[in-house]
């Protein structure tokens, strides 16, 4: 795909996978300093290490047998990618019919596509049914007629929602209703003529508060036996996604998270437990990715500033959208780590005052740091290549490569 | 480009034309209306009408004869509205090789295009001296040294930092440095061999405030005068852009900004007017395009709440990105204005909780708004086309038609 690199220049780079980062796998970081520094590759691209991903997903998978994983697409859409989570027998979380044209082209039966968005317009859901899709979200009155008018029969599972705080990219109330609102809705749906199949929720993304779950899981349960007295069978909990990626900061393995969600689930499912979905993204390929990227300018504000300003080739708009507010922090090495750092305010390449990522947030970097040096950004598979904007001050949206 | 409509649903959508908003001149928005009536888009589009961006070149060109318009491209850098502004004979403020390369491929002479990001790769810079641009801007003594370098002879400016409070979408400190420090960079610039030819500033996007610029250009004005006296004949003044589009609050005509500006520059430049560069890019297109979205779902999050949540297929992501921390306040029309209305929040289509454009700004929406609706976002003509994110959750990027 991109030609073998000659020369020296690679070989700085290479001592960034001495710069292990409980980030990024350090067999992930060998594998794609590996790839960056044999192959000339455009600034920025995103290398992902597929192989990691499939680790991933096969701890989630042993973690919880009992459930099935429901990859959120929109992670991560990358072909070879969804291709290899087909092969391991993942099903797939889909918000469009972009989406879910996509995997249906790579050869995924649709009956392991969920239609996950809760907003569809009515051409879509007709759509979605003529492709074979039977499983679809929804989380008010009008979506579940438009679903009873456009998927007749299918199984349908309402969102609920719950407390999110503590998640690092909070969810709002975009998504979800009250509780009560949707027993009710359930229960219509089962009039209309549908599989009111159950529940969803889901605590907010990179969740680092372990203790959400299980008042949501409660809640379910509540629901599935309030639906019971009104001869509605309820046989499934979408728990969504959360799961975190560990940025700059430690994180719980998941492993923990499964030790808190089990016992929540035997809690208050005992034996008899519903069907189980969970609907990862981040944590299966945000570790699963490193940017590399270049330092276009250094500056300073006035001759008296200490704060250095640095530019990267990447921002706001071209593949670093979650650091909007701040929000997530990445870990950002450069082959002259190790010496003495300085402050810095990190922003992108472009004309736009607000493509800044990180100015509030401390952030240090070499002192002799230099206009040319690659920088890689740890963990950024996920939500990356996607939300970059198509050609903002005509710069091209960030490339990928899956190794 | 696209089919003709036939059938009558074209014919509420005529009825917008009749919704009059000075946000949009009356006859952009019957020739917008007219077009969308008759021709079946996708959605979401934004329709721009290159007559009313020529309409709003010539006010300003006539306002401010003796400056040079630089169109700031990223605004808008649909090819059709760039060779309108070819025609009448406006330069190019460029941001990017990707920006110039168009604007060159063209047809404009290189002599009128700037390369006015701060923020540059040497090779870029190397690359735009020999397609033959000779117009750089910097605010730091590395990129100086790098347009020294790959550029040699070229005509820089250097931008200042100014105060921006009161645009509505300010500017942060990214661009520009301390006005001392310009002054030492403009007079190392010449011992470099470059043409020291200016200083520019910015006083933010959509600026509000008229009393903005004044200060600045008496700024400007000193700095002058100190250059002379160590040798350098600094030449240009250079505004940026600034200048408002009215969305959902009044603004000053560009008639009141040209009073204040001229009355500034007759007071701290008296007769010996310097090289003016306007670089308007908002002001131009804004209010020249509307864009054409669809109601997809329309909610609540409990039976008791009253405010109804309006889910667009048009959102932060794929066009809207200005309504970040809801800074820009779009005026959204519907067929079936008039009657009685009731608070909503305003949501894209993504399953991304980001995705929302106004829940803390007061709107109102139609109460028999339906899903499937059109409706139409007005002044939406500049910064929406290109910040579309790529490929966000399946969705392509917002399109565009030039009429």
């Amino acid at each position: 795909m991109f030609r073998p690199k000659s020369g020296s220049s690679a070989r700085s780079i290479r001592k960034l996978s001495q710069n292990e980062d409980p980030a990024v796998k350090s067999n992930t970081i060998e594998r794609i300093t590996d790839y960056i520094t044999n192959y000339e590759l455009p600034s920025p691209c995103l290398v992902l290490d597929v192989d990691a991903v499939e680790e991933n997903y096969k701890e989630m998978a042993s973690l919880f047998p009992s459930a099935k994983i429901y990859y959120a697409v929109k992670a991560n859409p990358a072909e070879m990618l969804v291709k290899r989570l087909d092969q391991l027998g993942s099903c797939f979380d889909t918000a469009s019919p972009g989406e879910f044209d996509m995997c249906i082209r790579l050869g995924i039966a649709p009956e392991r596509i969920s239609y996950g968005n809760t907003i569809k317009k009515q051409a879509d859901i007709a759509y979605a049914y003529a492709q074979g899709i039977r499983l679809f979200a929804f989380d008010s009155e009008n979506e579940l007629e438009k679903i009873a008018a456009s998927a007749p029969g299918s199984r349908v599972y309402c969102r609920i929602l719950v407390e999110s705080g503590g998640a690092e990219w909070p969810l709002s109330r975009k998504f979800g209703c009250a509780p009560e609102m949707a027993l009710e809705l359930l229960i219509k749906a089962q009039g209309l003529g549908l599989d009111a199949y159950g529940v969803s929720f889901h605590v907010g993304s990179q969740q680092v508060n372990l203790d959400r779950w299980e008042p949501a899981i409660a809640k379910v349960a509540e629901m599935f036996a309030q639906a019971k007295k009104q001869g509605v069978n309820l046989r499934l909990i979408d728990m969504g996604g959360g799961f975190p990626t560990h940025y700059r900061t430690d994180v719980e393995p998941i492993k923990s998270y499964e030790q808190k969600i089990s016992a929540a689930m035997d809690k208050h499912f005992g034996t008899d437990l519903p069907d189980i979905i969970l609907e990862p993204g981040r944590s299966l390929v945000g570790g699963a990715g490193i940017i590399q990227a270049e330092v276009v300018l250094i500056s300073r504000k006035s001759t008296e500033e200490k704060t250095r300003w640095v530019y990267l080739d990447i921002g706001k708009f071209s593949g670093l959208a979650e650091t909007m507010d701040e929000a997530i922090k990445y870990h950002i090495v450069t082959a002259r780590d190790g010496g003495p750092t300085g402050p810095v305010v990190l922003a992108g390449p472009t004309c736009d005052s607000a493509d800044i990522m990180y100015e509030k947030t401390h952030y240090e970097m070499p002192l002799d740091l230099k206009e040319g040096d690659k920088v890689l950004i740890l963990a950024t598979g996920a939500y990356t290549t996607t939300y970059s904007s198509v050609n903002f001050n005509g710069f091209a949206p960030l490339g990928i490569v899956c190794i």
